[in-house]
This record gives C-alpha cells, sequence and structure tokens, in this order.
C-alpha cells in the first residue's frame, strides 16, 4: 500500500542528519540517518525497523564517541543529560547490515557538536569500537544510485578502493571518492567546522559533586 | 463476534483526538487518534494493537515534539512529569504502517497543547524524526473513505499530490486538500489557535535545583 | 480436569467487582471483573490468563479514570501510592476481545471511590481512551446468558440497540437495557452513591513537596 | 533419569509449608507448597516449573493477603521488606492450573504469621482476587492419593461436594471433609492459633516518615 | 569443534568451588559448581548453559541460605552488597535438572563463609526450598564416574541408597556414601570449619539507619 | 552483499584489543576483541552478534577480573563508575562459543590497566570462574590461519598441547606455543607492563560514605 521511490540528496541544514548509501535486492539507494538529542537521562532510541547488526553498529559509533568526545571538544555531560534518538526513514521498510556505521557516526557526531555536515556527501562503512573502518558489500549499486541522487563525494573504506576501480569510469565522473581507515578520518572529512543555522544550546547541570574525586 | 462499521468524523471537542486515513483490503476507513497526557513520570503507553512501525512512528513523532516544543510554546517538563497514552481504537483490530505519524504528531501536539483541532480535517502521511513528512500508499482509498466519513479537509504529503490527480474529480468535489512538506506545516494546519473548553491545566513542579547550570 | 458452570449473579457486597459477559464458542457467560487496591508504587497487575486487547482495554480504562479522577472525587495520590489488581476468574480460562472495557472501568471507578455497584447489574462495550463506548460482537448469546444467571439490567453502547431488537421479544423479558455513549455515562449508571459497607480507607502520603509548582 | 515416587504426608513442624493435591495423568499425587520470607524488597520469587495459571493464581493469593492483612494481625510492612519466594518440588516437573490457589494462599499466611498449619491436612482449590472459592476438577484421583499419603482431612469448595458424594464410601472413610466458600474460612481452618516451634522474628524498620498523611 | 574429555577431581582449595554428578546420555560425568562473590547490589548471575530447572534450583538454594543464615554464621548484609556470580563449565555444554541442588547449596555456602569443601567429596540431590533432599536419577552411571574421577566420598539423599545397593560392590569399594535428609546435613558434611587459604574478606556497609526498627 | 576477507595481525598499540582465533566452517580465523571503558554506572555491553555462550564468557571473565582485582591493581570503583563495552568484529557474522574467554579476560583486563598487550600475540581457550582454562576445538585451522595473519606467539591451555603435536611441525616453524593452566598465567604472558600511548585516565568518585564499615 506504500509507493516508494528514489530518493535525492536533499541538504545540510540539519544538524544530524547524514546521507548513507544501501544496497536491496533491487538496486542501490541513498538512506537518511536522522538523529535527535533530548534532555533526558542518556537513554538511546533506535527506530525504522533497525534489524540487530544495525542496531549494535549505532551503540558501537556511540561508545567510540563517547570513548573520544574531548577529541571533539564534546562535553561529556551531554551522554547523561540527553536521550539520544536515532531514526531511520521510510518506517515501514526493514534495514539491516553494519554498513551505515560510519554515517550513524557522523551523524551522532554532528548532533552533538551541532557541526554542519559537508554538502553532497555520502558514505558507507562499518566501523568497530576501536575506531576502525571496514569494508562493505554492494559497492557498485551504492556508487550508482548515490550518482542519481545527487551526491558528489562518497567516503568508504580504503580496503574498498579495490570496488570503485571495478567499476567503469564513465559512471563516476563528477564523483570524488575519500578512501578512509579510521572513524577520525571519517569525521575530520564530514563535519565542517561551522555549526548549523539555529544551532540547539544543550541546557547541562553540573554533576553530582562527590566528596572527592580521583584520577588515576 | 465483533461486528464492525465504517466510522463517521465525529468532532474537535477533546484535545488530542486526531482523525486518520487507514488503508485497509477491504476499502479505506477512517481511525481516531487519541492521547491523554496524566501525571507521571514520562511513561510513553501504546495501545490498539499497534504494530511496530507504527509505534516506532509514535516515537519518532515524540521525539520531534520535544525537540520543537519552544515553538509550540510547550512547557519542557511536561515530557517529565506526566505519561502519554496513545489509542487507536478499535482495540481489537490490529493496525500497523507509517502512515499515521502525521496523525499522532497532531493528537499528541493538541493535547500537549490543549488546542482545538481544525473540524472536518483529517491527514495521513508519514513522520521522519527531523520533521519531514514522507508519501504514504492507499491513497484512492483513503480519500474515498475520509469523504464518506463526512472528511472536508485533508493533509498530505507533497508527493501524494500526484496520487489525488488521478482520482476522477467528481469524486472528490467538496473535498479540500493541503500538501506539507514537513511537520510544522501539519501542526500550523491543524491546530486551531483556541483551545478546547475545559482545558486540562497541568500542574508542574520545579526541576531539581542543581549547583548551577550552563548553556554550551 | 477442571470442571466449569455458568456462573449466577453474586451481590454487589465488594467494592471493586463488577458483573460483565462473555460470548463463548459455546454460548453466553457472565464473568466478573475483580479489582483490589493495594498499598505499593502505582503498579497494575492483570491475571487470569487475559490477552493483549483485554489488557489494553484495562490501561485504556485507568488511563480515562486518572485522567477525569476529579469529577468523581479520586484522590489522584491513589494511583502513584497504591497498586492495582484486576483478575477475571476462571484463573485457567483464556479471555481475550475488548467488550470488558466498560466492565472494567466501573469496577476500577468502584474499588477507587468503594462505591457499591448497582444490584443484578451486568455490562459489555469497548472503552477508548476518550471515554467512547463502542459497539461488541455476541450480543444475544450474552444477553440469554445474563438472563439465565439473574441479571436484571444490562448497560450497552447506543450501536447495539439494533441487536437487541432483533431478539425475540419474549426472551427479554424482565431486562431492562441501558444504552450509552461514554464512559460518563456508563458510571453513572452503575456505582451507587451509597459505598459498601466496611468501605476501606486509603492512607495517602503527602507528596514530596518540590520548590514551588505552577499551572500552565 | 530421575526417579520419582508417591509422596506421604510430612508434617507440620515449618511454617509456610502446606500439602496440596495434584492431578496427573497417571492419577492424584500430592505436593507441597513451600514458602519463604526474606529480607528484601517486596520482590515475589516462583519456582518449581510453574505454568502461568498457577503463577497468577500465587499473584492473586498474594493480592488478596495484602488486602486483608488487618484481619490476620500481619504487619503491612513485611510485604514491602521482605521478599517472598514460593517454591514447589519436584522441581523438574513442570505444574499448572489453578487448584493450588487455596493452597498457596495458606502456605504464605502461615509464613507471614508463623503460624503452625493443622496436621495431616491438605486442601485443593481455586481462589479469586475477592477471596472466593472456586471448585476445581480431578477430585476423585486427589483424594485417593490424599488418603494414600497419610492425610485425614481435606479442605474442598463448597461446589466440589457432588464430587465427593460420587466417590464410593469405603474408599474415604477416615477422611474428613471440609466444604469452604471464601478464603477466610480455609485460613480459619487451616492455621492453628501457635506459632511454629523457634518462628521468624521479622525485623521491620519504620517507613519513611512522610510530611504528613491522611486518610480518606 | 570443541574436544570434550572426562574431567578428573582437582582439588579443595577455593571456596566456592564444589564437584557435582551428572547423567549424559553418554555415561556419567562430574561437574563443577564454581561461585563468586563480587560487590554490588545483591543481583544473581547464572552461566554455563543452565535450564530453567537448574537455575530455580540455584534460587531455592540462595533463598535458603538467606533465610537460615544466621546458623552459618553468614553476615546477612553479604547478601544485599555483593552480587553472586554461578557458573558450571563446560561453557558450551547444556545443563538442566535440579540435581545440582545441593551442589549449588554448598558452593554459596562455601564461598560465603570461605570455608574449605571436604577433599575428594562430591555430590548429587535436589533441594527444596525448606531444605528437604530429594532423590535424583543416574545413580549408577554418576557413581562409575565419579570413581573414575578420584571421588572417594559422595553425598546422597536417603532415598537413593537403595540405587547404591543395586550396584554390584566390587565397582564401588573405596567410596564412602553420605545418606542425608536435609540442607543442614549437607553442610555439616561438606564444609570443614577451616577456611581456605587467603580468604576473601568482606567489605560490609553499615545499613541506612530508620528512625527505629521493631522485632514483630 | 558484504566481502569479507582473511584478517591480519594489526598492532598493539589500542589497550583493550586483543587478537583471538577462531573455526569456521571454511577454515580458521584470527578476529580482535575490542573492549572500551566509558563513564557510567557499570553496564556489560556486548555486540557483534554474539550468542549465549559467548557472552557468558564474557561475564564470567569479567566476573573473574572483578574479584582479583587487586591483584591486577585495579580499583574497583571502575567496575561501578566505568560501562565496559566489548565488541567483536565484523558486526554482520554471527559468532559463539567459550574459546574466546581468555582472549576477552585479557582484552578487559588490558582496558582497565591501559597496559599494552605483547605485540604478535594471539590466544584461545576457554576461561571457567575460577581462572580455570579449559582446552577448546578447532587447534589446527587456528593456528594455521594465526599464521598466516602474522600472528608469532600463541597462548594455549595445557591440554591442547597434544593438538599441536599432531600438526606437522614445518607449518608451525616461527611459532611459539604458550600453555597455560590458569588466567593468571594469560595475563602475566599476554600484559606488557608498559602502558599504551596516551593511556585513558579514569575519573574516580569517592564512593558514598557510609555511617562505618566493617570487614569481616
Ligand atoms: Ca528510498
Ligand atoms: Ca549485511
Ligand atoms: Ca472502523
Ligand atoms: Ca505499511
Ligand atoms: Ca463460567
Ligand atoms: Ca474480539
Ligand atoms: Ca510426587
Ligand atoms: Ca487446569
Ligand atoms: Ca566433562
Ligand atoms: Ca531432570
Ligand atoms: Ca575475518
Ligand atoms: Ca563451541
Amino acid at each position: 500500500q506504500e509507493n516508494f521511490e528514489n530518493d535525492s540528496y536533499e541538504s545540510n541544514e540539519y544538524a544530524g542528519v547524514v546521507t548513507g548509501l544501501a544496497w536491496t535486492p533491487v538496486g542501490g539507494d541513498i538512506l537518511f540517518i536522522e538523529t535527535l538529542l533530548n534532555r533526558g537521562k542518556g537513554q538511546l532510541t533506535l527506530s525504522g525497523q533497525l534489524g540487530d547488526v544495525m542496531k549494535e553498529s549505532a551503540m558501537a559509533a556511540l561508545s567510540f564517541l563517547k570513548a573520544h568526545a574531548d577529541l571533539l571538544d564534546i562535553d561529556y555531560r551531554i551522554f547523561d543529560q540527553y536521550n539520544l534518538h536515532i531514526h531511520v526513514p521510510a518506517g515501514a521498510v526493514p534495514k539491516d547490515g553494519p554498513s551505515a556505521g560510519i554515517t550513524m557516526l557522523t551523524a551522532i557526531a554532528s548532533a552533538l557538536t551541532q557541526r554542519r555536515v559537508k554538502p553532497n556527501l555520502a558514505m558507507t562503512g562499518e566501523i568497530t569500537l576501536r575506531g576502525k573502518v571496514l569494508p562493505v558489500g554492494g559497492i557498485k549499486e551504492k556508487i550508482l544510485a548515490a550518482k542519481r541522487a545527487g551526491i558528489k563525494e562518497i567516503i568508504l573504506c580504503q580496503k574498498n578502493r579495490k570496488d570503485i576501480e571495478e567499476i567503469e569510469p564513465r559512471y563516476i565522473t563528477d564523483l570524488t571518492f575519500h578512501y578512509v581507515e579510521n572513524a577520525m578520518e571519517v569525521l575530520a572529512l564530514a563535519l565542517l567546522h561551522e555549526q548549523v543555522k539555529n544551532p540547539v544550546h544543550f541546557v547541562l547541570q553540573d554533576e553530582a559533586k562527590p566528596n572527592s574525586s580521583v584520577v588515576v
């Protein structure tokens, strides 16, 4: 009863929204990872009919960002005082697999920093807990779909370079590929230094003061 | 053992009740999204035999409203100090799909603001976390059912305009269509500025005062 | 190994016990909705092998009563400081469907107010979150069972009137029918103004005092 | 790999242990409901491979006792400050059905009051939330098993009297039957006024003092 | 992919480790119940692919020990301030049944008291909540496996004596059997009075002081 | 849609990452156990499509480390004030079995101490709660994969020595084998005394001070 169509790249006006690439039995497609932070107690909500592997990808991306919050100038208290909701439309389409890992990483980081995502950028790649980027499948279909959707630059795992080299060059003129090995390279490429218009200002409470605190 | 019949539009006397459109194997139907806020700790209850996709739609709508509470003059503390119950009669009929997204959004917003919903209005459309409205299926059946039920105005996704244009015009005289692209347009169209008669007055406690609080 | 028999109407001596009507493959039957309030933290327990639809009916009835506690002179703190247990004997017989909605509503309201239920009364009808009463099926079998069990008055949805009119009149002499459209009508018909003998006296604690509280 | 045998009545030396009657495809048997109270936060643990119906019976029995704690001189704080564990050996044998209801009621009441259970007594009957005792099946097999096990007195629902009257009298000489209609009759028959030797002394804390407390 | 072999008795150097006996389709085997107490909030963790019956055995053994902590000079606060982990290697082999009941009882008691377990001892028997020891099956296979593994003494239920008497005596020379009826006999036989070398010293906090406390 | 390849040993630059060995239907492979500690309340998260046996292995390894925190100079408060995430890439490949036990043990210990893992080291072996190392299967395939991946030293259970001796020696030149019997031997072999570059400094709060505390 639903009618689906191929989506187009939209814009980078929202913090927390990043374009990913999906493989489906009928060809590639782009998808949007949407994230929102709302005041709460640090709960993670995942929606959009995500399978277990995709949910675990989100959890790994979030843990990585918590562990490296300093490098991105993220106030750690956001993780305790805000809830994170990640949604992947279309809501009725089941999605799974690890290949949205770096897209979810970037979307969460953009939401946390309110930094604008590079325009006309898409990405696909698995993320591990230590921030390693792993290669994923379906590259050819994904790239063609990206081009069709108006994407200009694509971030991929270094180990997926060979998959690009197998595509006939005339199909991918006008596309720029960035090959990466770890999460920090992804974020350096994908997040602009400027914030979005009307960025959210996080209201953070002091943490309960202990008698004393020690660094070991 | 149950006998079902096609429902009719009822009224806009209750805050939190909005008319949606459903597709069923035997044709379209209208349905009512009912919401109630009761003092509590911010729990969300969904009933009416809703499937996972529909539950996730409600969660996305609620997250969107939390993130944009300011724009609707909603006191954020309601989300922490009240429970939200969403019910969709008839209780024994299983329901699923993302197309009640904007209806649930409007129903929750009406309950939170106690603003009256425009009379004789129905709507159908998926909502995403960033507030984008997506097209849905079964439009022809839904529209005919809406008309039969006494509906006069209908909100749809811009991308569903073509589905309306395919319906023979004589079937839809007297119906006004509003095509939208995002959640704020839906709310602007659907919520009147006046409140319902005898609106609920929310009793809100001060939040626990931290030592200090910072905006970053 | 169990031997079941048709039950008879019993009495209205207990607050919180209301007679409902059930349809089964071998004919109608009456059933008793039993409710108890015990000091606790607001937990809801449902027992008696209730299916999901029936559990959701109980949740809708409870939410409705919370939202309209004032109209029934119910101190809202009971909902936070007492647990509510709803049980439907016989314990081994699976039960489902929305038609016990108004019976559960009345049983909970009687338990909360300790008001006596009208004698020789039974009822069947779905309840929605906004308090609308919906028609249910199996009316003929239910009515015959009610009569056999000693019931004198029956509350039904206005939309079930036509089902009564299809029953041959001689079968339903001595029965009085009350047709209703909403929950408040049910409670006005079903709850006497007097309390049961030896009503429970609820012990309620002051709520934690906030720094201040605001009504918006 | 397990070898089972028919059990015999044991003794009434422990508070919280009561003899029930079970029907099995190979005849009747007795079983022991064992209960223990340990300091905790009011958690209920059920073990012994109990089915859902039997678990709900235990919950109904416990709710009934909470609601009528005064009549048995039970300090209500025990329910909040102790955990209740109900176990039914043998641990590997699945058990279900509502007929252990009054046995569980008596076992919990004995544990809470530390009152001794009448010697050589067994019982079978469903309990409802308002304390009504309902008839159960398999009476003939259960009675013969009780006699074989050394039982002298049996508590049954009034409505099971006819099942006893169908048993050939010579099989049940030396057995005394008590027919009851409600929970209080069961407890009056089953619990002696004396406590067991070395009864447990419950250590109860004052409840957190509210600003004030009201009885409504 | 795993290679399993019959295990041998190891030693009694660790508190909390006790040797049990298992029946498997290919004969008897010994197994080790391992327990550890770590600072926490009283959580119970069970691992080693244990089935429901075996998990319930552990719960019954723990409840029994809580209720009789005084008799073993166990400070009750350990149960609230430490977590208990019970693991049964090999981790990939599913295990079930009630016959490890007394072994788990002894292992937990040894962990709590840090008392050394009698050397070259094994045991098999179900435990009930009131501390009764019930007979179990597979005795012949279990005994032969115990002997093969270097076990010298075995604790069994009194009612399993007949199973031992059916074994040809020459197979069980050098084995001493202890027949018991209740949990306290098991612990008296199995736990030496000396503690293990380097026993754990439990650090226990004072419990929150109530306004006052009463013994009823 | 995913393309997988055999992985190579990577480096020991990260604390908390240890190389394990896996058996698969198409031969051996290496895998990486990745761990991260983030400020939190002591929650354990396991991801990478791990089966129940593998999850229980992680739980046993963690419990062992908690119980022996002193021996590794780990401040026990980390367990209460940090969350532990264990992930095993590739995220879409289901993994199970107990043989990653010692690898998970070492990874957690490295994360907790920030000590560097010995370079070019891999390991396989089950861990029990008392720290015993058990033999595992698939040794030949695992060893060949390790060699292919650039591994130089391998830790195995003493009881797997015979599996190594069955491999033709020319296949395993340049490989050093360490046979162990318990967890402490594993950690002594695998963890260097130096910390990684830029080790994490854990920020630990004083524990809530009780009125007094006793050691028993
Ligand atoms: Ca699409
Ligand atoms: Ca995949
Ligand atoms: Ca309808
Ligand atoms: Ca759909
Ligand atoms: Ca009946
Ligand atoms: Ca139904
Ligand atoms: Ca038996
Ligand atoms: Ca039954
Ligand atoms: Ca073995
Ligand atoms: Ca068994
Ligand atoms: Ca691999
Ligand atoms: Ca395995």
